[in-house]
């Protein structure tokens, strides 16, 4: 089931997502809006409403975001790292959580921002030290997520939290998919229509379950909450003006314009 | 005013401590329950329980904790780091914070927890880009804070996000002072009463008011968001069943013991 987060006329609601359309063509999907959590037991209301109508929403609402850095070997090469003995984990604020359409504001403090296409974990259940076995069982579902970057700023301060944590950096969307091996999809993404990174989630170097493994020996995860899990190589330049799209099979597609911070 | 959030008999509130007491003497302080948030307009009650029947509860419950590194130089160099040109910034995320008196669980993946004494500053109004004039207007006021931290694991992870974010890693408390001039207080950090971190908070290399300019250029800042200001020298080990207490002239003093994480 795909799961999306809307507002229409003031109120905000999940939905169900509806029906089948060709990329671009989203006007034809239906949101069938969800009485209750959906992390929870949810009840579909019946009350459909046409997408085109609605304002998507960040698709969760994350106590935190948890990501993941050099998880494509290729990826670690192109920014001349090795590939980490240790997974890099950091984090992304809530504040710099935005939905699909909304715009990224290219930060004040940077002039080389970058995209970086990534698989997110939505993560269902509270939970901590997952047992591998078990990681299953408390992920919710999967989205598209921009880990938005300031390169410039990311090489000269030593921890990430205002290169990859500014307001926008964390687009997300543009719903949660929750029936889906994510073993081996596509993961692409582009800029004003052009390819910039193609890669498979099944080249990352740490599986979703060895990082909720490790996440979770350290910190508890609460429902909602969300696993970045790094980026295939590729990643380069956002200038204002651009589109950026992020299109994950299975899922959709995860689009957001770039803007001057007004 | 002295701002603490407790909870008794199952209830959760916020309180005006009220009432002057030696160290170690605060059985004769009283709390005035306040009507309301207290980051907005809001009143005394009058209704007083005493602080020996509450349990304190972390005084603020933030969106996010942002934390800065290295922000004293002879601290830098015990631990063998230059003082950063740039502030070292990092999340300590909201599943880290607990109340004074609440135990600080040592990780299962570490065999070097330390502890850091800090000054914590809480936000009181949303902010973001706030010039340097206006940083008292959106303080609420100031607490304790301990960073506690995995410094192996810091030490082999590139980004801090678990060897500064484990559950029971930021406990802040006891209370909030709001009205204090932080320029240059004694911050004092001992373990089981024997002193071993003191030092003063004029001599942070970053102000308080370069640290809300350098992060709120990047991110709004939310009502309850806490930062952290960095810890000075004297950094040391705790082990389980240490008692670790963190005392802030003008403030009061932060307490927790170090147990088996059950």
């Amino acid at each position: 089931m795909r799961i999306a987060r809307f507002s229409i006329d003031g109120n905000v609601a999940f939905g169900a997502v509806e029906g089948e359309s060709a990329p671009g063509a989203e006007g034809d999907l239906v949101l069938d809006i969800i009485k209750g959590i959906p992390y929870t037991d949810f009840e579909l209301s019946g009350t459909k409403v046409p997408l085109s109508k609605v304002r998507l929403l960040p698709p969760v609402l994350p106590n935190k975001v948890v990501a993941i850095g050099r998880n494509y070997a290729e990826h670690a090469a192109e920014l001349g790292n090795e590939v980490p003995e240790v997974p890099v984990a950091f984090f992304k604020p809530t504040t710099s959580v935005i939905g699909s359409g909304d715009a990224i504001e290219y930060p004040s403090f940077s002039s080389e921002l970058h995209h970086e296409a990534e698989l997110a974990v939505v993560i269902g259940r509270m939970c901590r030290e997952v047992p591998r076995e078990r990681v299953k069982d408390v992920v919710f579902g999967y989205t598209c997520a921009n880990d938005v970057t300031a390169r410039d700023a990311q090489k000269r301060e030593k921890q990430w939290a205002r290169a990859k944590g500014f307001d926008t950096s964390c687009p997300l969307g543009p719903w949660v998919e929750t029936d889906l091996d994510p073993g081996d999809l596509a993961i692409q993404c582009t800029v004003n229509g052009v390819q910039r990174q193609l890669g498979r989630t099944s080249d990352m170097i740490r599986s979703i379950e060895d990082l909720v493994v490790h996440i979770s020996e350290a910190m508890t995860l609460l429902p909602g909450d969300v696993i970045l899990t790094g980026t295939p190589a590729g990643v380069g330049p956002l200038n204002v003006g651009d589109e950026v799209a992020v299109t994950i099979e299975g899922i959709g597609t995860l689009t957001n314009k770039v803007i001057k911070r007004g």
